[in-house]
């Protein structure tokens, strides 16, 4: 006879085309593609600290994925292999159902496979683990980055956060300006193609989940710089600019998590190769400043050379604030 | 400035030197050995379901990280890999010392590398995904058992359940027994060793973690086969034969789940070959019956003839009991 735990599971038990073997068995089993390197990511969602309580499940279902593939992304992997770890308050079908459908709607759309995962009650928590490929020696990597080379950003940041601000009651936004940003938080698209053609060609790469000035300060931590970056190049969408509150908009803009872009540093003789694969994804790619020496410091200037002094970088989920 | 995250994640970053690139990166890069599979597993371990409020961390750092090699023994896959994501209420260092200790210590024993992971602030819940490697074609699935197979199991089972049942006051074990019984709930051995050496001469395997009968019900219906089981082969303890409640006993000897032993199924000729592997490696390995056709369908005999029907078969977290 089926419990409802076997009725729950049977949601995440689909085909896996690109498996030895999927779920249903102690592990699954995975070929690898001759001669190619695992990129291995995981990431854990809890309810109340990485989405609000009340989240669509569908969309939660999208973002759940989607936050790992970004992890991918960033590190220029092609995407292949997926683990769900689902912890639930109970057995609620139609949750669970609509969950699935945001969750295998996005791994259809890059080809990934669910091969595995684990489904128990307990407070709601998401755990995935994702795998992913890539030709050896060509990741893109947090440490390569060197003196010199362009900072670039994709699309644009701070949509996601502004959009959490809204649904917080910390902003009231119009209507079509709010949905727009509770998109972005709630449906992030990862940047998997950029981030594969970006593979040779950028010198290291990280996706913005803390926000912009944060991950950077990751990427330059790990590659022993520091940089300069131009405020007025940080790209700002039309929500960002429409925003009542200027300061809010610029918090978002410079440490609002969430927006799941890549941030990227490539030689500056890359830049016009960098600008013709944007155009050809239909991806935003813009430079937004240079990396130089000096470990760690970034420093932010208006047009007019004042520096901006953020009040916070990015987020922390043990910092109080 | 270094945040209590940061400080808690450092617990976790150690060096893997079987990876390309561990801890500190969007992904971790690993590349696998020439012309092997992957078999790679998700459990995830919530408080109040999975282990006890208030389990010493440092066992239950062992436990998360050995219920989950436990798969990869099953499959006869090699273990290599690990993430851990962690959901914690607080960042409270002692814990996160004592946890990692446990996690680390049992890791080193297989070497096992720690490469990623994720750790937040939630109610407490742990995931774990590891990946091993085995040559194409071994893998010990579910499905390979054949009419007329042994069926095996290694160790014992049952004490695991029954220390459980101490520990919820539902039976008062002398402190001896007890002590005996809580390691094997707490600090189970995952069977890896003899999980390498089936591979090639086991049909079928699988550990017990939901019971024995219900674990061989998978094994059983993955190979559209039923079994028949002479209860008084079936290894018993001490702790189970000395336990005052023969009923509980022979409950958690048949349905008690966490004894990570493994139940295997292995075509009669390949007797001598198992035993001597289980003499080798100093495991107890017992023929428990036989594998039959008849999907899903268990008998349990006893030496009179007499068939036993449990009241349950294993563990179910979304089962009312």
């Amino acid at each position: 006879m089926a419990s409802e735990f076997d009725l729950i599971r049977r949601y995440f038990t689909r085909h896996a085309d690109s498996a030895v073997l999927g779920v249903g068995d102690d592990c699954a089993l995975l070929q690898p593609r001759p001669g190619m390197q695992l990129a291995v990511s995981s990431d854990m969602l809890v309810e109340g600290q990485h989405f609000l309580r009340g989240t669509d499940p569908r969309r939660l279902g999208h973002k759940t994925l989607a936050v790992n593939l970004s992890d991918l992304a960033a590190m220029g992997a092609d995407a292949r292999w997926a683990l769900l770890s689902i912890a639930l308050p109970a057995a609620d079908e139609s949750w669970i159902a609509a969950f699935s459908t945001g969750f295998f709607s996005l791994a259809q759309t890059f080809g990934v496979d669910l091969v595995g995962g684990d489904t128990t009650r307990g407070p709601l928590c998401l755990a995935v683990t994702v795998i992913g490929e890539l030709p050896g020696g060509l990741a893109l990597r947090r440490d390569g980055a060197r003196a010199g080379d362009d900072i670039w950003v994709s699309g644009s940041t701070g949509e996601a956060a502004l959009g959490l601000a809204h649904l917080q009651g910390r902003i009231r936004l119009p209507d079509e300006l709010a949905a727009r940003c509770i998109d972005r938080l709630e449906v992030p698209q990862p940047r998997l193609e950029l981030g594969g053609r970006l593979r040779g060609v950028a010198s290291a790469a990280i996706d913005v989940s803390d926000g912009l000035l944060a991950d950077l300060g990751h990427v330059l931590e790990a590659s022993d710089l520091g940089a300069l970056i131009e405020l007025e190049r940080i790209p700002r969408s039309g929500a960002l600019n429409s925003c009542p509150d200027g300061e809010l908009a610029e918090q978002c803009l410079l440490a609002g998590g969430d927006d799941y872009e890549l941030l990227f540093a490539a030689a500056s003789s890359r830049h016009d190769e960098i600008v013709a694969i944007g155009a050809e994804l239909g991806v935003a790619v813009t430079r937004i400043g240079t990396a130089v020496d000096g470990v760690g410091k970034v420093r932010v200037i208006r047009a007019d050379g004042t520096t901006v002094s953020p009040s916070r970088t990015g987020f922390d989920h043990f910092s109080v604030d």
